[in-house]
């Protein structure tokens, strides 16, 4: 076993405090990773604030992780000490059924095991990358390209995933007309893959404010979904909109801006139920859909390709002594576009 | 002009009466047709009730219409007098739109004509199907294969395709686990589309009387949606369930019996919105999607399928005088499970 030093919270809703956890020893096929950068996403703070039935406490949060190799088992084959790595959302599956088979770990059957709030398939509680120091079999961990700073790249782990994965399987491409829904931690990163693909990329946000910043993105087009001419302008529009807002939208208004054969895909989502007209799918043969993440393959290609295209998230760097603040600030929407916390501070 | 006998409600909810319209003077691509069956669908009750808005009365209802060619007009080119030949749901079309190009005239950006209960292009109300005669554009008859009767193909022209359309763009066949919610009009020809196709079918009903009847038109399962167990034992289990019920249902509990990438297709819609969870989607990558009858190229391509395959609806044949009480038995479930209406008595 190995202490390391970490950032907890004793309950929902309490403060963070410096304590330490013990890590488990290292199997044959563990990687063990001083980690570097911890990025902070929303659902951290859903978690951390007990918002969601079933929390773990005390909790180290933290799903988007960077950092560097400092040991590995006798049977690890594709990673070595002082190699660049990441961790993401999830840290363990079944490696048997037919979606790990296919690199869908996400998809287990089994049910995998979350980077944090999570039991293992042992029984012990999983804690995240607000930490200096984990252990994680080798099937979970990948490699940072060169190209992509570690502290930059950590939001890549699960808002980079997140985005890339329904945009790639949607087919976001020449020829299509796509609209990120939400312009945060998702949807900035969202809007660059979007156009590295090819797409003529719409952002569709609240805010007035940040339209230079979405076509510095990549965005061909803003507009603000607080003006209500936005849905009449935009009626049948879109291929795809990818929906990275977690508050509850008017789903019908959001399918007129679909043209036939358009898909609404989720990937943030309200507590409360959706409630959508069968009609507003009927008549143009349209979809909602949901994505979840994506497989450990696809999070290297993404990796990849975020190196290759020149994507990097936003991001501001903090203390581990600020962690409450941001998530304060987050609440408040008051993030451009991602709070990555430096853990040579904790 | 042409007078012709039809079947007409004169307001919202009045019985039906026998009386007379105008059908228009054959055009040069028109076909005149002499109607032998016409099929009653539930949304012709939906429509002469006056469920939904804009009923235009006096209504003469009905869009599953077979019959026989009885004269052309001089540019016709693929139909003939004594051709037995199928009209459906809508009647016309802007002939110029990338969906009318591709033959998915139901698609037409300019909006297509309905049979009936909609205006023409030129501002004249149209009539269905409970009617001696009507006047077609070539572009929106098919032909009935000669393995098909005339009184049992009607229904095929909305029913048929309404079904046919989403198991084949939704890829039932071999390998795929195929649900039909509802065992009605719809219902019961989509078990004989699916089984045909080469998929596992399943049939999802209310009635726990219909099992024999199910396995007779090639499902291989039957569950009742009335037993709770029916979900517990059916999660995750199918690619895709087509849902033909036009009530209300919850959606979460039968999003809960889809694989991951299954969906849940829509061809009946419930006047209320539907709820779902967007975790119900987003956990297993699931969809929730909308189907409209078909374009004309696949209506033909459906017939000729029902033709090779021996898919047959199965019908109860009435007289011009019955179809008030027609429209009861429909509204309480007493059909199996579709009415036409021997026009000949008419």
């Amino acid at each position: 076993m190995c202490k390391t030093h970490v950032l907890s919270v004793s309950a929902a809703k309490a403060p963070f405090e410096k304590t330490t956890i013990e890590r488990r020893p290292l199997r044959p096929d563990d990687v063990s990773i001083a980690i570097k950068f911890s990025g902070i996403c929303h659902s951290d703070i859903h978690s951390a604030h007990g918002d969601w039935e079933g929390g773990i406490f005390p909790m180290v949060p933290g799903h988007e992780i960077t950092g560097i190799v400092t040991a590995v088992g006798e049977k690890v084959t594709t990673f070595a000490v002082g190699d660049r790595v990441g961790v993401g959302c999830y840290v363990d599956s079944c490696g048997e059924c037919e979606y790990c088979l296919q690199g869908e770990e996400q998809h287990c059957t089994k049910g995998y095991v979350a980077t944090y709030n999570s039991l293992d398939y042992d029984g012990n509680p999983t804690y995240g990358g607000y930490s200096q120091h984990i252990v994680v079999s080798q099937r979970f961990v990948v490699h940072i390209p060169e190209q992509l700073a570690l502290d930059a790249a950590s939001p890549l782990l699960c808002a980079g995933i997140t985005t890339y994965a329904p945009l790639k399987r949607w087919q976001a491409g020449p020829g299509k007309k796509v609209a990120i829904l939400g312009m945060g931690g998702l949807g900035h990163v969202a809007i660059q893959f979007a156009h590295a693909m090819g797409a003529e990329v719409t952002v569709l946000s609240r805010a007035k404010d940040k339209e230079s910043e979405a076509k510095s993105f990549g965005a061909d087009h803003y507009f603000s979904t607080g003006d209500p001419e936005t849905f009449s302008k935009l009626a049948n529009r879109f291929d795809l909109i990818l929906n990275t807002v977690s508050a509850s939208i008017d789903v019908d208004s959001y399918l007129s801006l679909l043209r036939v054969d358009g898909t609404l895909v989720n990937v943030g989502a309200p507590a409360e139920p959706s409630q959508y007209h069968a009609f507003s799918l009927i008549l143009s043969r349209r979809s909602i859909a949901g994505s979840l993440v994506g497989g450990l393959p696809e999070t290297q290609e993404m990796l990849n390709y975020a190196a290759e295209h020149g994507i990097t998230p936003q991001i501001e760097i903090i203390r581990a002594d600020q962690v409450d603040e941001a998530y304060e600030r987050i609440l408040r929407s008051d993030v451009r576009y991602r709070f990555v916390i430096d853990i040579s501070t904790l």
